[in-house]
């Protein structure tokens, strides 16, 4: 058996509806567009300079946040035992430069045994500098996982329809629900509102064509469906803790190597 | 003994005139500014994003390339039985992502022993990845070394001008020499003339302008001595092999790390 192995992927297809589980860890991290990594209680964005650590076990799904959109991501997958976990969430950390060096070195190849040569000797010093990298959370905010076919069914009607300012009716009349029935089954479900969803989705949305496009502030606040910057701003600020242009600034951009001042 | 350390360097004061000799081997790379990395037989610039490897036992100088200049610098020194080396030769050349921040990890400290834990994981790596990282080559060119008195005065008058068109009967008069006397000597002992020498300085300065300002190629021909944008754009390829702009755009800037395609 192959203590440990590199992917890498290329998401264009639809995702998979049911969640997936594996006997090794797994750590994944996005090299270009976002993806969403679900495991049964939430959903969660990953940007590129972060990573995913998945337990051996836990049940996920990883998807990529525009449809239309190929996702790259480069993952490795080790044995339990390389690894001892704390616990068995899934935990999503800012990788340094070093770990991303070294996981695109173990990504060279697709598909091949690391647990040896040169790979081998980055996965044992990739495995080293791990707990500490792991301390580094970047985790801004969560979305609730639907858990009934009606909420999934408005989940699928929002994420269409990043970009348009929703009303609760024209949404209840898509779903051909009344307005009352769609709050409150939703509510039941994900415990937020409607509104509160598509919000945030809107907001992954922006936070998607900040780091992808060189646009305006004001046309990522239009294009995601914001009639007002303003508005635009204190939401963002509220859900990713800092400030559009600084959310651009410091997420997703390699950092400079060797502009460090020695001490 | 401790087999390898690392050290951090902050060059601001006078070149020393002698050359050095240590018992470990060395690499160096510059973080902040130009080093010219000197043997017996020649000077040569080392950029950003470039490293040197000295052997045990060379003689060797490294000087920044501006005296006003503050040069910071990374260096690892490793027992020689820890790396076995082809030749007694100086080498130069372009790190990757992934010795780039392993140099980094292991300067995190000063002087401090590497040869265990983590920083002695990525010596380990590091060393394995030596081999392949030297054949990554990258000396534009070299400058000869002066081996006579006057040789050196003049040198340093040139060095100190980069910025002037400089005339020969101008040198040869604030070294209070003739024509004639300075050509010859200078020929004599360095193989290359006093024009062609300073030509080379501008060239340097102009590289180091261009890595170091974001001044526009004409300001930077200026600067450089060069009256004239196409004289300066022809004499840059010949010596770098590129042209300025392309030079700018390829060295010195971090390469983006996780934006590689998968096949």
């Amino acid at each position: 058996m192959v203590a440990a192995f590199s992917r890498r992927d290329l998401w264009d297809s639809d995702p998979v509806q049911h969640l997936n589980v594996h006997s090794s860890h797994q750590v994944i991290a996005a090299l270009q567009g976002m993806l969403l990594v679900e495991d049964d209680a939430a959903r969660r964005p990953l940007y590129q300079r972060a990573a995913a650590f998945i337990p051996a076990g836990k049940p996920h799904r990883v998807v990529a946040m525009h449809r239309t959109d190929s996702v790259r991501c480069y993952s490795l997958f080790f044995h339990p035992t390389l690894f001892p976990v704390p616990d068995s969430s899934i935990r999503l950390f800012r990788t340094s430069d070093l770990c991303c060096a070294l996981l695109q070195k173990m990504n060279e190849h697709n598909l091949v045994d690391i647990t040896g040569g040169i790979e081998g000797r980055c996965l044992g010093l990739f495995l080293s500098l791990l707990p500490e990298e792991m301390e580094h959370r970047c985790e801004s905010f969560r979305l609730p996982v639907a858990s009934t076919e009606r909420s999934r069914r408005v989940i699928e009607y929002l994420n269409s329809r990043f970009s348009s300012e929703l009303r609760l009716h024209q949404i209840a009349g898509a779903m051909a629900l009344s307005e009352r029935q769609l709050s409150r089954g939703f509510k039941h479900d994900m415990g937020i509102t409607v509104m509160e969803y598509a919000k945030v989705c809107r907001l992954i949305h922006a936070s998607y064509l900040l780091l992808h496009q060189e646009s305006k502030i004001i046309d990522v606040a239009h294009d995601s469906g914001y009639a007002s910057v303003s508005t635009f701003h204190r939401d963002f600020k509220r859900y990713f803790g800092v400030a559009p242009n600084r959310f651009r600034r410091s997420t997703g951009k390699p950092e400079s190597k060797l502009d460090e001042t020695p001490q």
